[in-house]
């Protein structure tokens, strides 16, 4: 039954093997995939090129645009022929290849890609390879479990080539809401100005005659592995819970709080358990990508609507949530990420943004990417996007990591990837600081007060009053600023070596 | 003649001296300003409030929040008194105190001290002291050479105290266009599309019962002190003005250029001086401030439209423009400066940002602000919110400074208010570093050789070669990120001691 799928008769004449579409993609191409989060992304054709290039075994290197990250099947698989990769990975072969050099990477902000090819910044798309539901008669290619990039690639592409995955069920169909910002010189006012619109259409136009090729599948989606929140995220979650309800306490906020978004990840889905039992409810999300969370808070009736840009779930949640999709529909949307990650929109919603740190500095800086200042961890995603446009913009992270080796809370942040100015709370297991309104020595205060881990907070104090001494409008002992990743290297712990017992130091005036 | 300036005889009894004003200001309040780089801001109260503190001796401190730089007499008369300080200075003697830690500064974007108000992230305004050309019949107040922040604390505020200014010219009224934006929850699109386009209103509604008074005066603005471009800047405006010629010729953009954006100071003026002997016409601006040069580009023709936030102007340029302001009148839109600087907007326009660096690091990531990581120079300012939404970020900087023994560009940033993510072209008298579609090995290359002094060169390969060994995305030496920092601290130069001749590297692969 592809006739449901396939529902113009020239579609079925460009239906080949993985194997001749893999043929191709040449040497030197530059290939737009569909995908973003391991969701959507096309499955068969690029294990075939790495195939045929393994086969071939002629130089043979591709530029790979995804979504963000995607399923090993892309990033591990292709890994050895990638000579240009964007805008996000999360892969560990992948990870190695770019620390050591091999394949240029450009860790980008995901809202960014699509005006990087309208602009030329970018290499052009030669072939986009997309993953759809169906092509329906008029020309329009369905997605499936993500937006991503997939109508920028298609737009900016010679050709196209459609995976048509018989294990998406059609029930997605009309879930996507595609809105195709015009380039520069020609844009109006985005016209969303609430969570739950749609402004654009449920496919993906392209001509036929773009269309190269199609091939058929049945391959669900990679699963995400679920992390059970542990003790310390449980208590970010409260942490962060409690200082919403403070927020509206104190007036800042109403009871239906502004839309939410959350980061991917283990803490971001502890703290979405978080609303679970709490007292908020009526809750909107606007946000990357929507993990197992959201569905639990639909079925509790906490979540009223869900924009997001793709679905990313546990194999047990994605067989429940899929098989009942009717049930999530009208709760739903799916947004390319130049949506969904806008900054226009960001900014018109007035969000509350929950992201994820690596290590935070006493000022407030954050480091989102880079383990130690020069690996790279993943990417920075769609973090500034949402947190330089935030209402309120909150980090997360544990404050310490290593087994209490490292402390995430540093004098000077090893890479910085959000400044000082834009980031308002950080929250680890030890507290809340709320940077809002104060100055830099007062955030310094508050950091190490209310988030480092005791056993670092006198050696932070030390740094402090010792950069205190110098004076400035951010004290800093420029000397010392990475002693603490230095040490770290030497000796494997951030510790100083004569560790301090706790004691509070006598307070020192910051002014 | 008051009567043409205040349009309501209810009015004539709200006069006062500055003297029983500055009365009203109490200990501890917060006074909202207008003013924006020392335009339009009210000029006898704040010397009045400095004059009564002084007289009672009492305890006095209040929070003076601002459009962005005023003139010395607020940031110098006032500094002594002030507990908090936003968005913006460049004051001598409040920098020092800044830097003391006396004075608590919030260094904030520039578009956002209106969502911060809103949001209660800061303290509230109790009284806003504005400067206004007049007050109409139906109770708008008309700004005078700046909108900055005033309509938002007028809103904010409990009480409004106007300084009337006979000095600046009547022919202004009409060039302001004040635009609310709503506050989060409320928001639609903004429904500006294009430089020209007026959405708003030309003055800022206030009931009369909320003008506590009124003070005339007819005193001009501080004039800007106006720096002749020097050999090195005209050489970077000119690297500047053959990217965009090479841009052109590449087809990246045409030859009518995208909207244009750029930062106060010497090297913006001597830029945009540049295109007053380029190809280029058929300008738009949409910017800050309008500078002397602006309104030399629009006397030439080469500027077709100009949306600014203040008229910033040297003493012989004011005299000109505001005595044949009818001349200017079609082609100036003066904007609050959220508006000017809306992330929604800029993104939309497509602009090309240039801005200014005090100092960059090989990666491109970009320090605006602190000297040797902890002084703060002036601020952010809107820096942040043009380039991180800019069709083409670029930053300008002189390769060296303190006569070459500072290298502007270092191994690492010992402050970071741009990341490497938002920031896509360097120039410097060296040349131009062109950094769109490069992964950080990539830039490092770009940056070592196009931008930076020959003399500190070596230098920085040798610290780039070594930080390959270690490996990584952003490969650093982390013991040695800011070692040229500290050799600066200890020695006064950031050479190395054995200064060695320079001899171009064999090239090194960067993967």
């Amino acid at each position: 039954m592809l006739s449901n799928r396939l529902r113009h008769k020239a579609l079925f004449n460009k239906i080949v093997t993985s194997k001749e579409a893999a043929s191709w993609i040449q040497n030197g191409m530059t290939i737009g995939f569909s995908g973003f989060t391991s969701s959507g992304d096309p499955k068969q054709l690029p294990i075939a090129i790495a195939e045929r290039a393994h086969k071939e075994g002629k130089p043979f290197k591709i530029n790979v645009y995804t979504g963000a990250s995607v399923s090993p099947h892309i990033d591990s698989v292709l890994a050895e022929y990638m000579n240009l990769r964007l805008p996000f990975q999360s892969n560990d072969t992948l990870r190695k290849e770019i620390n050591q050099g091999h394949i240029r990477y450009i860790d980008q902000h995901l809202s960014e890609t699509g005006d990087a090819l309208n602009t030329h910044a970018i290499p052009q798309v030669d072939i986009a390879v997309v993953e759809a539901l169906a092509i329906t008669e008029d020309g329009n290619i369905i997605p499936t479990t993500s937006c991503g990039n997939t109508h920028n690639y298609i737009k900016n592409a010679k050709e196209v080539i459609v995976e048509l995955n018989l294990a998406q069920p059609l029930s997605l169909e009309g879930v996507h809401d595609i809105y195709d910002i015009p380039a520069f010189g020609r844009r109006q006012a985005i016209p969303l100005t609430s969570v739950d619109q749609r402004i654009g259409c449920t496919g993906i136009p392209v001509e036929f005659d773009r269309i190269k090729g199609i091939v058929v599948t049945n391959v669900p989606d990679t699963p995400k592995k679920l992390i059970e929140p542990d003790k310390e995220t449980i208590i970010i979650a409260d942490h962060l819970l409690n200082f919403l309800q403070e927020e509206v306490k104190a007036g800042r906020l109403s009871k239906k709080l502004p839309p939410l978004q959350s980061g991917v990840g283990s803490v971001a889905n502890a703290v979405f358990y978080g609303f679970l039992r709490s007292e908020f409810s009526d809750l909107q999300l606007y946000s990357e990508v929507l993990q197992d969370s959201v569905f639990d808070l639909i079925d509790e009736g906490k979540v009223r609507f869900a924009s997001g840009g793709a679905l990313t779930l546990s194999e047990a949640k994605m067989n429940r949530v899929l098989q009942n999709f009717e049930k999530y529909r009208e709760k739903i949307v799916l947004r390319p990420q130049d949506m969904s990650n806008n900054p226009e929109i960001i900014r018109r919603l007035g969000l509350i943004t929950i992201n994820t740190a690596l290590e935070v500095d006493i000022y407030g800086n954050v480091n989102s990417t880079h383990v130690m200042g020069s690996k790279m961890m993943n990417g920075i995603g769609g973090s500034g996007d949402f947190t330089r446009n935030a209402r309120i913009s909150i980090f997360v992270t544990k404050s310490t990591a290593k087994n209490g080796c490292i402390s995430s809370i540093v004098p000077f942040a090893s890479h910085i990837d959000h400044t000082a100015h834009d980031t308002m709370v950080i929250i680890t297991e030890q507290g809340v600081a709320d940077l809002r309104g104060l100055s830099p020595r007062e955030r310094a205060e508050e950091i190490m007060k209310n988030c480092a881990h005791p056993s670092y907070r006198n050696q932070l104090y030390d740094y402090f009053h010792e950069a205190l001494q110098r004076g400035g409008y951010t004290p800093h002992v420029i000397e010392k600023a990475f002693s603490w990743h230095t040490r770290f290297a030497e000796s494997g712990t951030m510790l100083e070596p004569m560790i301090k017992a706790e004691k509070p130091k006598a307070k020192m005036s910051v002014h």
